[in-house]
C-alpha cells in the first residue's frame, strides 16, 4: 500500500493531449508517395508534401554535423532566402520532398549539384519556386542520388498528391528506410484565432527512425504539418522547445545523422492567423510537442535491433536541464542497453550512467528557451546529482533509496518478469528540486550488432 | 608508388620510447597479489603495493562521476591529507591496495565505513599511515566489500611481498575483473638528475580493462611505478597530459565508470631526486606516455566482446584538442565499431561519426595544458573539419578525398581483407593545420552484447 503511492513507482504525469497514431492531413496540404528506384529493393522511396493554399509559414532544426548532407545545406539555404532574418531556421515552403535510399551525404559538389536539380523538378511539376522547396534525403552516406530517376519519379508522383489522411499515410510510408512500420502521429489542440474564438486545429506528423539516431539540437528526419495559422518565428520558437524536451532526448545507438532534419510547416497562416497571446502558442506547442514525442517513441521502440523501448524518467532535479541531462544519461548507456535486453534489474549501472550525465551543448539549451549566458554557462557541465538524496525504481520497483542507505532489498525476480515488457521504465528522483525531464532508447540486443556489420557500404 | 608515399596510409610517427609488455619493478617499491575470496571464481582478486624507502611521491587523476566510489573518494581524502596544496590529486603515499570483485560504490556510509576499515588493515600489516595508504576497486556497483576475507587476505600477503618482477606481475593479475590476461607494460628513459647526470629512470604499469570504458578525466584502474625522483607536483602535471592523450581517446562502450583511478608513484623522489629542468621532465613525460598508451591499447584489444582494435589517429587538424575530439568520435562511434567487426570499410560512417566531434570537457583540456580561459571557452564546442579539405583510409586504403571531390573508387575486396587483422588503423587528415592526436576503441560484436545481457547484477 505504501509502495503503491509512491510517486517513484508510477510514470510521470503530463499535460500533452492524446495522441492518435494516424496520419491526419490538416487542411491545406496534399503528399503522396511512390516508388523512384533509388531503393534496390523497390519499396517506396520518394515522398512529396505541397502547400495548396500558398506557402506554408516553416520553421526547421538541422543536424549539426560538419558532414551535414546536400539536402540539410540546401533546406538551410532555401528558408534563408525566404525568411533570412529566421538565419535558416524559419522562412516559407511550398514543398517538401523526401528520396530515401541515400543519404547523399559527404558527396561533395556533385551531391549539391544533384540536389539542386531535384529541387527544380519538384518545381516543375508543383509549381513552386526552387527557393520554396524544402529536402530530405536518408540512406547510405557516400552515395550520389539517381536525379533521373527521381525526375521520373516526380513527374509520375506529382498529378497523383492527395489532400487526405492516405496521402500522407503514403508520404510517411515513402520516408521509411529500414523501419520495420511507418511512423506518424496526431493531435488535436484548440487554439484561439486573432479574434479570440477557438479553433480545432490538426497537428499531424511523420517521421523515420532506426539507426543512427542520437540528435543533437535535430532529430531524425520528420515533417509535421498544422493548420494553426500561426507565423514561422513563432513555430521556430516551438519547434526548438518542442525538439529539446523530445527529439534530443531520443538515442538509439549514440550516433548523430549527416541527415537529420524536422519541418513544422503551418498552411493556415495567411488564412486563419492564431492569436498571438501566449496561451494560444502554449496550446500549438503542447499539440506540436504530444505528436514530437509520440513520433520519438515510436523510433525508439523500432530502434535497430532492439525488443524493448526504455524511458527514463526524472524528477526532483536542480532543473529540467539537469533532469534531461540524467534521463539521456541512462537511456545512453550500452551497459543500461544490454541490461534491460537481458530483463536484468542491474540498477548499479543505471547509477553509474546517471552520474555521467553532462548537460546538453548550447544550441540545445538555447532552444530549449534557456537565456544565451545561462545556457553558455551550464553547456556541458555535469549535472547536478547526489547518492544519497537519489532514489531509483525500475519497472515499479524500487531498487536504490539514497536517504535510507542505497540498495534496496527488492524481489529481483518480480522486476525481472515486469521488465519482460515492450517498454522499461525507469525512474529516479533526485530529491534537489523541481526538474522533470525524460529521455527514449531502446536495448542493445545481438540483432543491432548483426543488422550493422552486415549492412552494406 | 604514388600511395606509398602518401602519410595518410601510414601510422602518424612517434616520438615515444619502445614498450615492453613486462611488468618491471622500478626500485623502492614491493607488490604482490592474493586470493582474499571478494570472487566467487576463486581468483586472485587482492593486489598490495609498498613503498620500501619511505613514502613515495604521488599523483592522480580520479572518475569525476558523481557515483564516485568508496575507494575513490578515500584516496582522494588521503592524498588531500598528505599534500594539501595539490586538492586531492597529488601527496604521499605508503601503499596501494586494490580489491577485485565489488566496485564499493553506491554502498552509501556503509561503502565509506568498509573502505575506511580496509586502509587500516593495510597500515595494519604494513607499518603504512592509513592516510598514505590509496585504494582501488572494481567489480559489480552496489555491493558491499568482504571485508573481514580482505583482512584475511592482506595479513597472508603482506609478508609475502616482494620487490621484484614477478611481484608486480601477480600485482597485475590481482587487478583484474574479466580481462583475458593481465595487462602489464614498461618503458625506460634516461632521466637527468639534480646534479644533471644522465639516470636510467623504469617506469612500469599495471592496469585492468575491460568494460564500463570511457575515461572522462580519470582512466581505468591503472597503476604506474617510477623511480625518477619526481616530486609529487611534477607527477601530476605528467600524468594530467599523459591522461589526456592516452586514457581519455579510450573507449570501449561508452560508459564511465564509477572507480576509475590512475595513480603515478615515484620511489626515489627523496633519494635521488630529478632534475627540474625541463628536459628532464619531458623525457620522464615520454617514458609515462608510453606506458600509458600501451596500457590503453592493451584495455582497448581486450574490451569486452572484442575481435579487434581499433586506432584512430588523426593529423591535420586545426590543434591537439581538435584532433583527439575527431579521434575519439570516431573510435566511440557504434556504428564504426559495428562495420569494423564486419571488416566493412564503411567510411560515410567515419566521416559521420568525425563530423559529430565535439571538443573534451574543461577538466580533460586543462589537464592537458590549456589555459584556463581557452579550456572554458573550447570545451565542448564542435572541432572543426571541412569535408571538402578532409581524407580518410582505413587500414591503408584511401577512401574518401575531399579535395578531389570526396568518394574515391577503392579496391573494397582488399580493403576488407586488410580489416581483417587484430588491429584496424583508421587515419584522417583534416587539411586544416598541425594538430595530430589519436584514440583508441575495439569492433562491438554480438559477443559484448551477450556478455553483458548475461551478467549477474
Amino acid at each position: 500500500v505504501t509502495l503503491a503511492t509512491d510517486p517513484l513507482l508510477a510514470p510521470l504525469p503530463s499535460s500533452l493531449p492524446e495522441v492518435e497514431r494516424v496520419a491526419r492531413m490538416p487542411a491545406g496540404f496534399a503528399a503522396g508517395g511512390a516508388t523512384a528506384g533509388i531503393k534496390v529493393s523497390g519499396r517506396p522511396d520518394l515522398a512529396l508534401i505541397v502547400a495548396t493554399a500558398g506557402p506554408a509559414a516553416a520553421a526547421a532544426v538541422f543536424t549539426p554535423n560538419r558532414f551535414a548532407a546536400a539536402p540539410v545545406r540546401l533546406s538551410e539555404a532555401n528558408l534563408l532566402a525566404t525568411g533570412p532574418e529566421g538565419r535558416g531556421r524559419w522562412g516559407w515552403a511550398e514543398a517538401v520532398v523526401s528520396t530515401s535510399g541515400s543519404a547523399n551525404a559527404a558527396t561533395g559538389a556533385a551531391g549539391d549539384a544533384d540536389q539542386a536539380e531535384i529541387g527544380r523538378a519538384v518545381a516543375g511539376v508543383t509549381a513552386a519556386a526552387p527557393t520554396r522547396v524544402l529536402h530530405l534525403s536518408t540512406g547510405v552516406i557516400g552515395t550520389r542520388l539517381p536525379v533521373e530517376r527521381v525526375r521520373a519519379g516526380l513527374e509520375r508522383l506529382a498529378p497523383a498528391l492527395a489532400p487526405t489522411d492516405e496521402g500522407l499515410l503514403a508520404a510517411a510510408e515513402a520516408l521509411r528506410t529500414t523501419d520495420s512500420v511507418e511512423k506518424v502521429a496526431t493531435a488535436q489542440v484548440e487554439v484561439a484565432d486573432s479574434t479570440g474564438r477557438p479553433r480545432t486545429v490538426t497537428v499531424s506528423g511523420i517521421a523515420k527512425g532506426v539507426g543512427m539516431i542520437h540528435p543533437r539540437m535535430a532529430t531524425m528526419l520528420s515533417v509535421l504539418l498544422a493548420d494553426a495559422g500561426a507565423p514561422p518565428p513563432i513555430l521556430a520558437v516551438i519547434l526548438g522547445r518542442v525538439a529539446a524536451r523530445t527529439w534530443n532526448q531520443l538515442s538509439v545507438d549514440g550516433d548523430t545523422s549527416t541527415n537529420d532534419t524536422v519541418f513544422l510547416l503551418d498552411s493556415a497562416t495567411r488564412t486563419a492567423v492564431m492569436s498571438p497571446d501566449p496561451q494560444a502558442i502554449a496550446a500549438l506547442e503542447r499539440g506540436v510537442e504530444a505528436v514530437a514525442r509520440d513520433l520519438a517513441r515510436q523510433q525508439a521502440a523500432d530502434g535497430e535491433g532492439a525488443s524493448s523501448l526504455i524511458t527514463c524518467q526524472v524528477s526532483g532535479a536542480a532543473d529540467e536541464a539537469d533532469a534531461r541531462a540524467v534521463a539521456r544519461a541512462v537511456v545512453s548507456s550500452s551497459l543500461v542497453k544490454a541490461a534491460v535486453h537481458g530483463r536484468d534489474p542491474n540498477w548499479g549501472r543505471i547509477a553509474g550512467a546517471a552520474g555521467n550525465a553532462v548537460v546538453a551543448e548550447e544550441a540545445i539549451l538555447r532552444a530549449a528557451g534557456m537565456a544565451d549566458e545561462e545556457a553558455r554557462r551550464r553547456a556541458g557541465q555535469p549535472a547536478a546529482l547526489d547518492p544519497a538524496r537519489l532514489r531509483i525504481a525500475i519497472a515499479a520497483h524500487l531498487v536504490y533509496d539514497g536517504p535510507t542507505g542505497g540498495p534496496v532489498a527488492f524481489d529481483r525476480a518480480a522486476a525481472r518478469s515486469a521488465m519482460d515488457a515492450p517498454e522499461t521504465l525507469i525512474r529516479l528522483d533526485l530529491g534537489l528540486g523541481d526538474g522533470t525531464g525524460e529521455a527514449f532508447g531502446c536495448d542493445l540486443t545481438e540483432a543491432y550488432v548483426r543488422e550493422n556489420s552486415e549492412y552494406t557500404t
